[in-house]
């Protein structure tokens, strides 16, 4: 959000206007104190000169300079950083069975299917070399700054200390799995920028494998801090494969979905050890955060009876209908020190699943859903304790006078651990609008202390999002983050909002486009009633016109006021009678000559 | 928001489903205690028999048993009521001239454009008799239920005391010129719903006159409680004749805008007398509310000069550029008491402007802003004392922390008149999006006591909205409002959103669909990728395809557990293992056989 001139400009990927006039945007990146160790950003170039810089979270795909191939997957960043630690080996790894893949083992397709099979090459799969921990909150604790730490520090203009701190104190979470290291490194937690997570993933009716691939890339384009892959169809593991390789930001995912393809969707069938086999096949993978509804536990099921909604959670349904099925506790709950033992060695973050949110706003702030709360606060600690990262995950439909318990609750039960919500919706009265009816409630818990947002699209409740969906979801929540950033008063987030009144005020359009959020829709917005190029230069827009203009004549004032002068209110209004004179002397024109 | 056996369905406008069974919805009316006095409302019909009945400003135009003809204009459903009332008589009134369509008197087309004139018919206008206030207040205040009274109480099913009490306090307004007999009356006040505004109007640059009637029906349509004609091309007088004709909800404008098209542009010659003279012609015309920004006065204006965007209000910068041309105070101030008793002969409405409204973030809550705002609860008091009722304007671009004391201060300042906001933005970043940023402002802000929004478009910045950007508009804040309603705990709110949750926990998509804010959109979404018909009726959606659906499973849950039953929560744990056994012997079926 600052200017600086630490930063290199690789290459230049947008220059739209102007003969010889380096303007528009560049990747640039920001060198760390370690080599390679190198942080990029968005570096937007003024037409006045000045330079704004911005968080970038879109890879190596919009820096021409890299040569990426989905089939190859990208560069492995950390893993330099990874190996140079010397905690975890790399070793056999469990094999790839046809069923990771939704397919019978008997069946003729019982291999996966060769076209779909990563092209990358299989990997040999990396642990902790003797069992303990291997996280970063393992190393916070110990007071080491890792490469990932100073890497965060510089994304967020933060001391490297900050990051150290909140991830012991366990504030914070940096997901990275060992086996993910092509990331550039992010971290979730209220002292920093407001995160926002993108779902996508296939199901058994629609979307390939390409696709995801494709939403995953285009939702980091458009500012997705991390991707769930939600996929529930078949090919659940090579998607995940293809996905993991490709991503410059954390996957998270819900192993839960899988591990119930696994018995053919039947609920009843699922055992504690399908459920590890399947975590990890994901940690080798590389998922850096999980998805985990260890607080669905027995005695709540009956509290979500008489709701008007039940369990929306899939998750929670799920780990409900099993404690049904067998009138059992979970088995999940009741494993849960062995799962952290486990994720610990790859430095798998917990994402404490809330399979008991309100699934509308009658049921919000219920006795089932406080009730799972409480619990999550209990696996919080368990987690920490062996060292694990953890996050946990909040609501859902809540309306706007029932949201902020939700997050002071959150805080106090669960230690500040970074809480990670699902909008709220604020009303349940507008499907087709759901990232509307969410982004007001995401905004208000981020402020709140929120510290990352899973989007919802305009698809919610209705069907499998597309790309347009995606991006539409991401967008408004980046509005979403960033107004919580501002209201929390972030230093330099104010910053990016300043260069764009600014560029408003001077009519520079240009800049104002290239400011942005979504520099193409206010690009086609703005010409599709001035298309003309000179339009963009013009001190007025279709909405006023030329006559009628505020922005223009305000400009005039200033001009007469001398706002760029360093004069008191006093020496002001001392000047005005003189500038009046001069106003009616050079023919009283507020109005500049009009070109049309 | 709540079944009623007093509605009369009239007719049958959309009965998409089912052989013989007439769901989906129609308009409905509501008798009041007067002949003639109906109310009119959405009435839904579910699948499983229930109504749910839907606050209505979509006028006649969505009653098929009515003919409506924009050649003609809407029936004066209020005429009766203001002729029985004995207090106001028709006159000659001011004649038009072509100087009032932007037109030179000597030119031409000095004549107004014969196309374009309102084919109704002239009509006469309507004054006070004697002088004295035919406000709604002063009604009010004298303990009279005017059928308009009556009426709005119906729509916000409050007893006709209430609403008599809130507009005596001033802390509502019922904007009804005694010119616009079209109207179905409504009203602005923190104990009623929130309302919306759409802002229309054609500018010099782009649009026609049938382009804003066809605006102003299709905002009405979506849910605009008043729309604001904001023209400045030419054509003002006859835009507005057509408008003002057609349009079933009350009528705003800015008089200032077409003052200056008078001056041909330059602010510096407006006049007092330009100017009254304006109001007089849209007063006759039948304009419910005007925006008057004579809260800018002279020594305000050097307060803007070193703002990051000085004035952004069109109207602000046009009396601030008057009062530095003649370093005055404003006129507006100045004859602010006889523009109070003009507006009272008419029951026009103020809508006191907020001309120094921040542009930026960086601008909100300055002392600009407020010491405007300081001169608006002055001019409030001055309106009452006139028996003028009056609402006031607020910002603009607000950052989430800063919204609060905005309606505090106004609440305080103003004595509790209605205050109505535009937006206000959250984040000056994204451009094209605005509807968003602003929405989720607007929601906060109506929550605490903003009684009227106005909508922002995708396009605000960027060019004059269009068709689609007036829908997403209003939709947007509708959503705002809505959200704002049930944060408020108004009653019978969360009736709308209780029926469509139901309707989703049941897997009634039709009923879904025909709750909606926007059922067209909804239907849409869903049926791009489960487009057959049957999908209509089955127990998940692509989402999360038929194993994983959260809400089947639940479903089944709640079946178990006695949902519907008037257990406790004691005996509906003490019959869960029974449950439990039942579940298994049953074959530990969570899924209901699926069809594909």
């Amino acid at each position: 959000m600052t200017t600086s001139d630490a930063i290199t400009p690789v290459s230049s990927s947008n220059e739209n206007v102007g003969a010889g006039k380096s303007i528009g945007w560049h990747k640039g990146y920001v060198e760390g104190s370690r080599p390679g160790l190198r942080v990029p950003v968005r570096q937007v170039h003024l037409t006045n000169g000045e330079d704004v810089t911005l968080y970038d979270t879109s890879g190596p795909y919009t820096d021409p300079a890299v040569t990426t191939d989905v089939r190859r997957g990208l560069a492995p960043v950390r893993g330099g950083w990874i190996e140079g630690r010397g905690d975890t080996e790399e070793y056999e790894g469990r094999p790839v069975r046809p069923e990771d893949d939704g397919r019978s083992p008997a069946s003729r397709d019982g291999l996966r299917n060769l076209d779909a099979v990563f092209p990358g090459g299989a990997r040999r799969p990396r642990r902790s070399r003797d069992g303990r921990p291997v996280t970063q909150l393992a190393y916070a604790r110990r007071g080491e700054i890792t490469p990932e730490m100073e890497y965060v520090a510089i994304r967020e203009n933060v001391a490297p200390e900050v990051v150290g701190e909140e991830i012991a104190a366990g504030r914070a979470v940096l997901p990275a799995n060992v086996n993910h290291p092509e990331i550039e490194p992010m971290i979730i937690g209220k002292r920093f920028l407001v995160k926002v997570n993108a779902n996508i993933g296939n199901s058994a009716v629609t979307s390939s494998i390409e696709e995801e691939v494709e939403k995953m890339t285009w939702a980091t384009r458009w500012g997705a801090d991390t991707v769930m892959d939600l996929s529930t169809g078949r090919n659940i593991h090579t998607t995940r494969e293809w996905i993991l390789r490709n991503s410059p930001v954390p996957i998270g995912t819900v192993p839960l979905y899988q591990a119930l393809e696994k018995v053919d969707g039947r609920a009843e069938e699922l055992t504690w050890e399908i459920y590890r086999d399947t975590v990890v096949e994901q940690a080798e993978q590389g998922v850096d955060y999980m998805t985990v509804h260890a607080g669905v536990r027995l005695p709540y099921v009956p509290l979500t009876a008489r709701r008007k909604t039940g369990i929306v959670s899939r998750g929670g349904s799920i780990m409900a209908a099993w404690c049904l099925a067998h009138h059992k506790e979970s088995f999940l709950y009741e494993n849960f020190e062995e799962l952290c033992e486990l994720l610990a060695t790859y430095d798998v973050t917990y994402s404490l699943g809330d399979g008991l949110r309100p699934g509308s706003l009658a049921d919000a702030n219920d006795e089932a859903q406080f009730a799972e709360l409480r619990t999550l606060g209990e696996l919080n600690t368990i987690a920490k304790r062996y060292g694990v990262q953890t996050m946990v995950e909040g609501p859902g439909h809540v309306p706007m006078h029932k949201i902020k318990e939700n997050i002071d609750l959150q805080q106090e039960i669960c230690e500040e651990a970074p809480f990670y919500t699902l909008g709220p919706l604020t009303t349940d009265v507008a499907p087709a609008y759901d990232h509307i009816t969410s982004g007001i409630g995401a905004a208000m818990i981020a402020w709140w202390g929120t510290a990352m947002l899973c989007y919802v699209t305009p698809k919610e409740h209705l069907g499998l999002p597309d790309r347009d969906d995606v991006k539409t979801g991401v967008i408004t929540y980046k509005i979403a983050a960033h107004a919580a950033d501002l209201a929390k008063g972030h230093p330099g987030a104010q910053d990016w909002d300043d260069a764009l009144s600014d560029a408003r005020f001077e009519f520079r359009w240009e800049d104002q486009f290239n400011l942005a959020l979504d520099p193409d829709t206010a690009r086609a917005f703005h010409d599709e009633t001035l298309p003309a190029e000179p339009a963009k230069t013009a001190h007025f827009c279709s909405m006023c016109g030329p006559k009628f203009c505020s922005m223009k004549i305000s400009r005039s004032i200033t001009e007469q006021f001398g706002g760029d002068a360093a004069a008191t209110p006093q020496e002001i209004e001392a000047g005005m009678l003189e500038k009046s004179k001069e106003f009616a002397a050079s023919g009283s024109r507020v109005y500049l000559p009009l070109a049309d």
